[in-house]
């Protein structure tokens, strides 16, 4: 089971299959319920971009493994000041460590340092691209909250062109029998290739025309950033902004999820609700990455 | 004994009494004594400001306990740079470590944490409002000195104002019987307020007019910044410096303390009298703290 | 044999004698083949300057060693941004840790804090002066390569005048019977000085006017930086790139050598060859420095 994974990359979800995810899912569980098992590598965090969550649960999994860390999470403090290329730092550091954990500003940064390593890289977000530990742990955090995850309409809400968490998710997503329902500003759709692939692999696809929670059993919030935006009324336009009046035309049951950090997507407000889950969803990090470290490092 | 601060916050001294305070300085000398218990937590040690001192002999009690150290020191390298409110910050975190240790640059960062935290919250200094660990190591300095605190005549000078080790300080010795005189530029007084309350609480107060060290038991130095004054003519006559000169006018064991970093208000060749304790105080930051995560987190 | 090390400040190769380094190599050897012994010390790292490799690679041998690593890698994030002196933060570091390893852009910083400090010193590059550790590693690394040190011949390229790992290099080297030859711009020859005390040491110095790796067994390169040029058409004379085409000019077994980063004094495609060495030469960075810190910390 864990075969599929075991000194493999982890670069993106379009090419996992629903047997491997279901695996994760079943080791995250374990070290969920402090199963640990010692894990005696070094593992190397290269943060090229700044990160609270991502950075601090994949130290805290590697510190609760009893595992190493080295790394950096401010690319200024590294020989990249001296004009190092990237290349040259993978291959060094794939020599220090027993896997690489990378988040990078450009989209395919993992991808290609994945070709020259000779030791597993874990996509920790590259641009605008992919974000697929994050997916394991949303898809955790839908499975521990609603049970199941077969069955379920989800929608997502913001910015799903730019949003990597949102590309890793659907495809993710895309092995399990859900109905999708996808809510953006016009000009942050999500591409429409990405949707013409999730259809020819049997995902329902809904394009909403207006934000409507209701019958939906997962709603997954995204950041909509005022950088993306050349005009700023239209900018003004896209903002979104769930309060807590929402929550009455969610269904009993829901749970509202986001990657974080919002602006102000969610009013804080509605934290206090039942379906407020995001911060339990950045909590299954710690537990996600676990498991993914384990099974991609771990014996046999 | 201990019982006191289990599972608790510690974000100020004022109202800590004198058998939490002794129960912490007694444990702080079995540390001292390289007498360590395992502690297996994870600590998020949280700096949104620089610092050496307090992060460094944080970062050195969280190994020595064998405890694990997750966090940043560098605000610019967290998704604080993507704007995310402190809360969430906090409450993200809150989920991945058993305490959170924060410097903030605003007053009143700790106990707002402390709020919303379901751990507990350790305030590592907080604008010019306290630094209640930095008083413990004090305390523990003129204990380890001296022999004892009740008894002592103690002199503070410089910018009792705004400064945070000088505020947690005066309440923590308010548990003990002292004396306490106070020499500051006029406009960097101890606040009347703090006075009335000091006194209120039975301690004696004494503001100098001239900086007089004989007699004193225990002289506590600190910085005057510069950013402070509006007029560069008073900040020149605010500055003081401690030479090599003055040992002569202090009682023989008397002590010499500063919280460091020190500018120019001790002249380093008043390093080398008997009287210098500032940089041993510095040291007794790693035994306190650990002592201080211990009750804290520790069993029972 | 480890007499001479334990408990000693390693800042410069100047007067390291051919036994104390051939106990480093003895010892990195040890490492490298997976024979660990557990060090049980707090090593602090303070980083004044940017650093990938030499950072990384002693955090890597600290973690290894099960020693505790405390420190910073950004001294923006210290109170160094207060104005602290140097000398109080060695000060203050020395009483948390067992050793510390400096890095800093002032030439003489690292024996300045030796001379303050009561634990060991370890120079891990200070300014254009000396990079010991370095040399230590360069040194493994020809006689992991070439099976010995002694008969080879060994060219420098790049700037010898600025280049502290060339300045520790070859007074490591002079240990050795080896045949020296330099080839650089006129403006970053290796300071006359130099050359002379080598030559009285009885290392053969061969100053090349052109660039010929024919009978070299070891090819050295470093960086040729813009910065040190005030004309820019006499940067563009000096720089040099070796190519895939300079292989065919090398001896069969030769090696290339460069401390990393290169910006492009080496072709990418040369990496390919089998005379490329710069990577394992940064990887051996790891087993020489847990062999130092064990040397310098270990018991007797």
């Amino acid at each position: 089971m864990s075969l599929n994974l075991h000194n493999k990359d982890f670069v993106s979800t379009r090419n996992l299959d629903r047997k491997t995810i279901d695996a994760i899912l079943k080791e995250s569980s374990k070290f969920d319920k402090g199963n640990y098992k010692k894990l005696n590598k070094t593992i190397a965090l290269l943060f090229f971009e700044p990160s609270t969550r991502t950075h601090l649960s994949f130290s805290t999994a590697v510190r609760k493994l009893g595992a190493s860390e080295i790394g950096f999470s401010n690319p200024k403090a590294s020989s990249l000041a001296k004009g190092e290329s990237f290349s040259d730092t993978i291959k060094v550091v794939e020599r220090y460590a027993d896997a690489i954990v990378i988040r990078h500003p450009l989209q395919g940064a993992a991808a290609f340092a994945a070709d020259l390593s000779s030791v597993p890289i874990i996509n920790a977000g590259d641009g605008a691209n992919q974000h697929p530990t994050q997916a394991m742990l949303d898809l955790y955090t839908i499975l521990k909250k609603k049970g199941k995850i077969d069955g379920l309409k989800i929608l997502l809400v913001g910015d799903l062109k730019y949003g990597r968490t949102i590309h890793s998710l659907v495809f993710a997503l895309s092995n399990y029998n859900i109905e999708l329902s996808l809510y953006s500003p016009p000009s942050l759709a999500l591409p429409e290739r990405m949707v013409d692939e999730l259809r020819s692999r049997g995902t329902k696809v809904n394009i909403l025309e207006n934000l409507d929670f209701s019958g939906q059993d997962v709603i997954y919030a995204t950041r909509v950033q005022k950088e993306r935006f050349a005009d700023l009324e239209e900018y003004e336009r896209s903002r979104y902004k769930i309060s807590i009046k929402d929550a009455d035309t969610m269904k009993r049951d829901a749970i509202l999820m986001h990657p974080l950090p919002r602006i102000d997507e969610i009013d804080t407000a509605f934290d206090k609700t039942k379906h407020a889950a995001y911060f339990d969803e950045a909590a299954n990090g710690v537990p996600v990455r676990m498991a993914l470290l384990s099974l991609i490092l771990g014996g046999k």
